[in-house]
């Protein structure tokens, strides 16, 4: 049976002891951890989330703590009071922070007892995700996951701190918000006492944070739970965390100039990492150029090179119809991969065919020159032209992708990251933070048959490109960033639209009505008109950001707890089956024929 | 037409300057709180959220700025350039911040202009409150609510730094979680990709709370949004925010003396205020016997007297019967009340009845003795007695309400807060938090008739209470504890069971099933069974709290975008209609036969 704590006091958390305190008379509360029976002894080693400690009964200090000591199994809680001591010589732990102590236990009480838990809390445990979600209680106790909640805390204390220090008020926005389809798909919340309405959960508070800009607030932010009902490829949770800001009076400069201390800050405080500022910057053109991607990871290089003016006098028709309808003819290098089979070029070409490139082309470069079945193509001047241009070497394979610039760069940029991790070129210990500027304001939406907004419809155009918005609309460029690490978007923001009147062209640039988006944004078209300033932000997806500082590979392993894939919560299985009378009072009812099974609704 | 800032950079707040930066070049940037003209010059006291300063338009120093100044109104948002410059002799304005000085303007630039606001942008305005919810953006200008705000994001920047220091993790918890109906009404929110099922907005984080200290996480803190779809009579929210926090190995005292070192801290770091520690304690029957709440308002005397041993052989029956059946006699003393009036009396009794108390007793106290239709029932011993017990003095009034405990309480505690507002005795520069303790453990409700819990059914028995559990439940107290101010409970928790035996039978005192109990709560009841520390916790009601701290009256004025008491945003009009398809894609429809008129959906 478990016994109470009362009269009870912990002095010490576990990992906090060292030989300084030899000789004190200590009370330590947590789990045990291991147990070890040797010589006479019991000895277990007992954990809360400072670290371990060996605590050590004997039959000479007390004999009923040691009889009971008999009884105690992993995971069971204790409090424990006893004296602190050095280790017999040759008895300490060089691995265990407090290897060099133990504690000679006098008093023991046994909090709570524990069945054996499905898997070992341990680093490292190869168990099945699922069940860690299913008990993800124990999973936490594994000292990688408290490591991670600690990180997150750390983290998101760092960044308040600077936040405030900056002048920025921390300011709540409503959960239960209005639907307004633009963008995901929105969560919906019936509403019992406005019947037929309902509420949406926020997929970001943009239209609360310029509200509250046109309040004269000056510089908000906020660490802000914001949710999109979306089928959960990749990496991605219903519900997830954002560092969200907005400030007045700005321009892009100013943005940029504050998170990259905010950044450096972080890495500095969270992982004593220095990162150099200010950061490199590429324009979206410059990134989809030279990496085919708006996210380049910059910590390798096989750089996108153009060889369309080659191309476009070779006898390759491929090549040369690419580069008269629009189109271009670029490559990359992989470097040393000249010995790949026919298979492993195959295998590339499907890869890229991913992306839509219709082919792939290549040289392989031996002592003899380029070989290649399409060298037959060009003459000699043009082939060591386009060696040149790669600085290729004897053994390395060059990759061309002839097609439209998007194909071009999606199919390119993909390649390139795919072969660096397959010839595993990418050091691990590089934080590449970068900038991405200048996006295009609009893209073309070729389902949908309009333009829609690349960021959002609030991103201000540049201030020279607001002429192009009615005539040529694919051209203007967005006073837009995006933050980048390591190949993966962080954080992204503009600079906002803050005139009514450029806020209804660009409406009208992406096919809303005049009535269509005053239906939808009465409130924050109305608010235009009495007064707003000029101002900016950006938000940063924090759940990534802690995953990558921490090292992990999804950020399932940072989130405390996440949802699987089918945004189910596996440990308290949620979403549930509810009454009838509780649909009943929010006007609403199930349009199934048959309500899921009860019993799929609880674990067993 | 607006201008852009670009090129230009903001040097200062308004509020900022001071005569020591006599002869500064400064560019300014915010609204026209007002403009003067007079003397041939215009005078345009200009607003950020730091305050004001006088700007002054010359033509001999730019007669384009001159004349553009001619043009701006109230709201518009300025740039202004210029040189700070001492106030001529006599014009100096002792009640701004920056009344010594003024910026005599060079370039000026009209950054956006504004319709005439519907109320003005200034404190103490008399504007219907729906009015200013319907244009909260510029509600939120004036100075008095940017304060609310501040202070806001000043209190829960101190409440981190404070729980940090003291080994709090601020953990996030899931926003999607399950319905558990015990307590108040879910918000719920239909799951598209599980089809019949919903999700819950959580009312609390409590279990997910507990479950962090099954996880070892040892002190968690959060401040969190928490939502109920309940009626708001009252200063409710359906979302308001709570600091939670949860403490592992810790008793009643160690949380009690934590939580009196965060509020002394945020009462002097907010409002200068020293608060006396340790805080006073009251047992729950200690505050009902002498002040008839749970929730004391200690700001003043009137306590409760208790003169049942004396009303007991008296000849009046209302009071001996009574006396008799359990009851008790009690009253309070209305000093300086003597004058009132029979309608004065009969309107007392009336607000008693509210409260059920059948009646209200009363001696007038005057130099012959006490006057009083019911003097005649005592005897002049018995009359002295009563007198000598509430400490009568010439004038005043004594009012006895006779009934059951709970009756009396009630009735009394309600009419002794309604006294003293009534004669306006209660000192307003007061804060006195107060502790409550030992409160029942279940409460029986009527109408279910049965035992409920009287905080949540996860709250910890006394241990020495444990046996009465099974054999006399109401006599149970609890590990419990509220925190009170001023007569406002503004947090409360308690040291929460932590053994699945103990959980199993309080679920089964409060009458749910084994299966009932495991259906709702299995993951608890397992995770239980996996060794859980002893642990308890506290949640603050954050909102009143700063509601409390800036000195409002309703928690609407320190919530930055609050719902009306019909749950609707005013500004943005959600909850709004949706489409369709939205609801199809849920698995939903409405049970409305007609769906809401759509021009409701948006503001005129």
């Amino acid at each position: 049976m478990s016994e109470s704590m009362q009269g009870l006091k912990r002095s010490h958390y576990c990992g906090e002891l060292t030989a300084v305190d030899n000789g004190r008379v200590v009370t330590l509360m947590g789990w045990v951890n291991t147990r070890r029976d040797h010589g006479g002894l019991i000895f277990v080693d007992l954990r809360d989330r400072t670290g371990l400690i060996q605590v050590v009964f004997s039959p000479e200090i007390n004999s009923a703590s040691f009889t009971k000591a008999g009884g105690v199994r992993s995971e069971y809680v204790l409090a424990v009071t006893g004296r602190v001591s050095i280790r017999p010589e040759g008895t300490d732990n060089p691995n265990l922070a407090t290897g060099e102590i133990e504690v000679l236990v006098d008093e023991l009480r046994v909090l709570s007892q524990a069945k054996t838990p499905p898997f070992y809390i341990e680093d490292g445990v190869e168990v099945d995700e699922n069940l860690r979600l299913r008990y993800r209680y124990l999973d936490l106790r594994r000292p990688e996951m408290q490591h991670a909640l600690h990180l997150r805390h750390r983290a998101a204390k760092a960044v308040r701190d600077f936040l405030d220090e900056h002048g920025f008020w921390e300011i709540d926005t409503p959960m239960l918000t209005r639907s307004t389809p633009e963008g995901a798909r929105d969560f919906l919340v019936p509403s019992r006492l406005n019947a037929g309405r309902f509420y949406a959960l926020p997929q970001s508070p943009q239209l609360f944070k310029q509200l509250l800009m046109v309040s004269g607030v000056d510089r908000y932010f906020q660490i802000v739970r914001c949710f999109r009902d979306e089928d959960l490829r990749a990496d991605r949770q219903p519900e997830f965390t954002q560092i969200d800001m907005e400030l007045s009076f700005v321009d892009v400069e100013d943005v940029l100039e504050l998170m990259e201390k905010m950044v450096s800050r972080l890495c500095r405080e969270m992982v004593g990492l220095e990162v150099e500022t200010p950061l490199p910057r590429f324009t979206y053109q410059e990134a989809m150029d030279r990496f085919g991607s708006d996210k380049p990871d910059t910590r390798f290089g096989m750089e996108l090179v153009d060889i369309t003016d080659i191309a476009r006098g070779c006898g390759f028709k491929v090549f040369t119809s690419a580069a008269e309808e629009g189109g271009q003819v670029r490559g990359i290098n992989a470097a040393g991969c000249g010995g790949y089979s026919r298979k492993d070029i195959d295998d590339l070409t499907k890869f890229a065919a991913i992306y839509r490139a219709r082919g792939l082309a290549y040289f392989i470069v031996t002592a003899e020159g380029a070989k290649s079945p399409i060298t037959k193509f060009f003459n000699d001047q043009e082939i060591a032209a386009i060696l040149e241009r790669f600085n290729a070497r004897e053994g390395d394979l060059l990759l061309f992708v002839a097609d439209q610039p998007d194909v071009v760069a999606a199919s390119l940029g993909a390649l390139r990251v795919h072969l660096a991790e397959q010839l595993d070129i990418i050091p691990r210990d590089k934080f590449n933070f970068l900038w991405v500027t200048d996006f295009p304001l609009l893209e073309y939406d070729e389902e949908e048959k309009r333009w829609v907004a690349m960021h959002h419809p609030f991103t201000s155009p540049l201030e020279e490109d607001l002429p192009l918005l009615q005539t040529d609309p694919g051209k203007v460029r967005a006073r837009a960033y995006d933050i980048v690490l390591n190949g993966i978007e962080i954080g992204g923001g503009s600079i906002r639209i803050h005139r009514r009147d450029v806020q209804e062209l660009m409406f009208n640039a992406i096919g809303l009505t005049k009535e269509e988006a005053h239906e939808k944004f009465f409130y924050m078209l109305e608010a235009f008109e009495y007064g707003t300033p000029p101002h900016g932000g950006i938000a940063f997806g924090f759940d990534r950001l802690i995953m990558l500082l921490a090292g992990k590979k999804t950020i399932r392993d940072v989130i405390p707890f996440p949802k699987t894939q089918s945004a189910t919560d596996l440990m308290t299985m949620a979403p549930g089956n509810v009454d009838e009378r509780q649909l009943r009072e929010l006007h609403i009812k199930s349009t199934l024929k048959k309500l899921p099974d009860q019993n799929n609704n609880k674990n067993k």
